[in-house]
C-alpha cells in the first residue's frame, strides 16, 4: 500500500488576455495541462523492474479530474523498458523537449500546429541509451475488443539522440482507420543546441494526409540569474492554402527547482487556442506552475 | 513528490427518512458533500509561500468522483494570500460557520434557500486578518477562452470580524450573464455569538435580481460532554408569492475530534432536496461524518 | 491528514487477442478492473472502529478515473461490521474466492454468466466470523431521494464457511425495480477444497427472473513453484433456449506476492466480453497484475 506509491502531479494554470482580429478582447482562467499521478515501481529481482503510472488530468481552473495522461503497466531492464497502456507516441515523445513553451500559450501545438497523440492501448518498447542514442517505438491496435471505442490503429517509430550540448530527433508515425475513415503518414526531425545560458532549436514536421501541411518551428531561450527569456516563431504551410505564421516571446521566473511564474505575449495568425475566438488573435498569458 | 503532498477528505453520508406532503415516505442513502483532496506548499524565501489544492466530490453512497470543489494556485504572505482557479465566492465563505447544519438535512441553502456558488476561473484575494477583520474579494471573467463552457461573469465581496465570542459577517455578490441572461445582484449580513457552551447565530440575505427573495436563518447549539444538540428556524420570503418556513433539530455525537454521527429532524414548506420528493416535507437523517 | 490515509489499487492490464467465430480476428489492450483506493480508520475506544474507503475504477488502458467500487464508512466491533455506501452484494461476495479467473478473461461472470452486483446505497452488515462461519446481509432502499438515479430495491443474503481447506456458500438475493419494472430472485451455492497445491471448486447459480437460467463453473488450479496452472469449465442453461458452454485454461507466473503475469485461453459459445465481438469465440489473453 502507501509506501509503494508515489504520487505527483503539476498545478499550471493561467490567466489570459487575448486579443481577437475581429470581436472585443477577453479574459479567461485556464487550466493548462494540470494533472495528478500515482506511481510505483517493484524491484522483481535479476535486474527486472516492474512499472506502473497512472496520471489523469486536473482542471485547476475548474476543478475536477479529466482525461488520462500516461498511464501504463510495464517492466524495465537492462535490455530496456516494455509497457502497455496510455501513452504519448514516440513521436510526440521525440521533439517534446525542443517545446519550450510547452502547455503554456506559446506551446508548439498552438503555434506551428505540431500533431502530438497520446495513444489509448498502447503497446511501446524503449531501448537503453546506447552513447546517447534511444529509439522507442509503439503499435496501437485497431480493433475494439473492450468496448472503449477506440478503433484507430497506429504505429509509430522515433530516435533521439543527446551528446553534451547536442540533440537530435527523427520520427515517423502512421494512423490508420481516424475519424472520417482516413489515413495519415507523418515525419519529424528536430535539433537542439546548449551553450552556456543559451538554447537553440528547431523543429520541421511534415504531416503528410492528416492535415496535409508542412510546419515549422524555431525558438530559443538565453538564462539570466533565475530567469529565462524565451522566443519562437513558428509557420504551417498547408498543401492547399495559403502559409501562417505565429510567435511568442516569454519571460519565466524561477522561484525554486518547482515553482516558475512567467509572462508572454504569443500572436498567431491561426489562432492560439482550438476554442473560443479562432482566426487571427494575439494573447498575454500569465501563469504559474508549481511541481510536486 | 509525496512528501510534498497532504491527502485529505472527508466521508459525509446519511441514511435518510422522508416523508412529502403528499405520496409515500421513502428512505435512501446519500452522500453529502464527501471529498478528497491533494493540497501542498512551498516556502519560496522572504515570507512568501507558493500554495495549492486540488478538492474534489466523491460520492460515498454509489461511488466515484464528481465536480471540483476548492481547486488554486496562489502565493501566501504577510500581505494576504491570492489565488486563482475555482473557489468559494466571498458571499459563500462569509457566513459559512454560521451553517451549523452545514452538508446536513438542515443546510442552510435548503432551509433557507440561501444561494452559495463555488465558481470557477475566480480570481481572489484574502486580506490579513487585521484585529479580527479580514476582508475578501473576487472576481469571474465573463468570457470562455479556454472552452469549458463558463461564460458568466461575477464578482463577490466580503468582510468578516471575529472578537471574543462575537462573529460578524457582510458580503455583496454580483452575477452576470447567467443561465438566461439575467443579471442578479444580493447582499448578506450574518452575526454569530458563542457563550460557554451555547452558541446562536443569525444571516439575512436580499437575494435581488436571483431568487427575488428575502432569506432569513437563525439556529442556536448547545454543547453537553461529547453531545452537541442544534436546532434553527429559517423562512424564504419571495417577492412575488408567499413566505415559507423550515426547521430543524438534530443531536449531535462526537466519538472524536475527528468522527461524529448524528440524528436530526427537519421539516420544510418548500423541501429539503433540489430532487424527489419536491415540496413540502418532513424527514430524519441520520448520519455519519469523519474528516482525515 | 496523510498519515491517516492508506492509498492501493491493482494495475491489471491485458493484451487479448480474439477469434470470432464468424468475422476477423482482432487484438485490443483491456483494463480488467484495474482500481485505485483510500482508505482509513480510526479508533474510537471501547473496541470500536470507524472504517472508511473510497475505491475507483482505473482505466489503465485507455487512461482515467471510472465508475466507483467499493465506498463506504461504517463501525467495526465485536459484534462484527456495519457499513452503508458502495458495495459487493453478499450474493457477490459469498463466492467471489471461487472465481479463480476473477477479472481475466475467463472471469467466471463471462464464462458461467454469473451475475454479480455491485449495489449503490448499499447498508450491509458482515457478521463476526464463528468458529468459520460467517453471515452477511444486505439492503438496497428502492426510493430515489438524492437524484442519483438509482431506484432499483434489493435485498441480498449469504453464508460463508471455512475451515481447513475446505469453503462453502449460499446466497439468495431479491432485485426489486429494475429496469424494465421485473423483479429478480436468484440463489447461487459454491463450495471449494484446497489440497496441498491442489484447489478445486465449483458453482450453482438459479438465476430466477433475471436471466432465467441455470448457471454451472468447475475450476481447479495446481500450483509448482512460482507457478499456477488453471482450468475451468462452465454453462449457462437458459429457460428458454439451448445450452451453451466455455472452457479456459490459464498459467500464472508469480515475480513476487504483488506481481504476476499470465497467458491464458478461453473458448465460450456465449461470448467473453459483453462487446465487439459478441458469440461464440476463442481467445488468448496476455495479462500483468501488480497490487500496490
Amino acid at each position: 500500500a502507501t509506501a509503494d506509491v508515489t504520487i505527483y502531479g503539476k498545478v499550471h494554470t493561467s490567466i489570459d488576455f487575448v486579443d481577437p482580429d475581429s470581436g472585443d478582447s477577453i479574459y479567461d482562467v485556464t487550466s493548462r495541462a494540470s494533472r495528478l499521478g500515482f506511481k510505483g515501481s517493484e524491484d522483481l529481482g535479476d535486474g527486472l523492474k516492474l512499472i506502473w503510472k497512472m496520471e489523469t488530468t486536473y482542471n485547476t481552473a475548474e476543478g475536477g479530474f479529466g482525461s488520462g495522461r500516461n498511464t501504463y503497466i510495464g517492466l524495465a531492464g537492462g535490455w530496456g523498458t516494455f509497457l502497455y497502456g496510455k501513452h504519448d507516441t514516440p513521436m510526440k515523445m521525440s521533439t517534446g523537449k525542443l517545446d519550450i513553451f510547452g502547455d503554456e500559450m506559446g506551446d508548439y501545438n498552438a503555434t506551428a500546429g505540431l500533431v502530438d497523440i497520446r495513444a489509448n492501448d498502447a503497446i511501446a518498447y524503449v531501448s537503453p541509451n546506447f552513447s546517447g542514442l534511444t529509439l522507442v517505438g509503439a503499435v496501437v491496435p485497431d480493433a475494439d475488443y473492450d468496448g472503449d471505442g477506440d478503433f484507430g490503429g497506429a504505429y509509430s517509430v522515433a530516435a533521439m539522440y543527446s551528446n553534451g550540448g547536442l540533440f537530435l530527433a527523427g520520427a515517423y508515425e502512421q494512423l490508420d482507420d481516424l475519424v472520417g475513415g482516413a489515413d495519415a503518414n507523418h515525419w519529424r526531425i528536430g535539433a537542439g543546441f546548449d551553450m552556456g545560458a543559451f538554447h537553440i532549436g528547431a523543429v520541421y514536421a511534415d504531416q503528410g494526409d492528416l492535415t496535409s501541411s508542412d510546419n515549422y518551428v524555431i525558438n530559443g531561450s538565453w538564462k539570466f540569474g533565475n530567469n529565462k527569456l524565451k522566443a519562437e516563431w513558428a509557420q504551417v504551410d498547408p498543401d492547399n492554402g495559403s502559409k501562417s505564421d505565429a510567435w511568442a516571446i516569454g519571460l519565466d521566473h524561477n522561484f525554486s527547482k518547482r515553482t516558475k511564474m512567467y509572462v508572454q505575449y504569443a500572436d498567431s495568425e491561426h489562432g492560439l487556442q482550438s476554442t473560443n475566438p479562432s482566426g487571427e488573435q494575439s494573447g498575454v498569458s500569465f501563469g504559474m506552475v508549481h511541481k510536486f
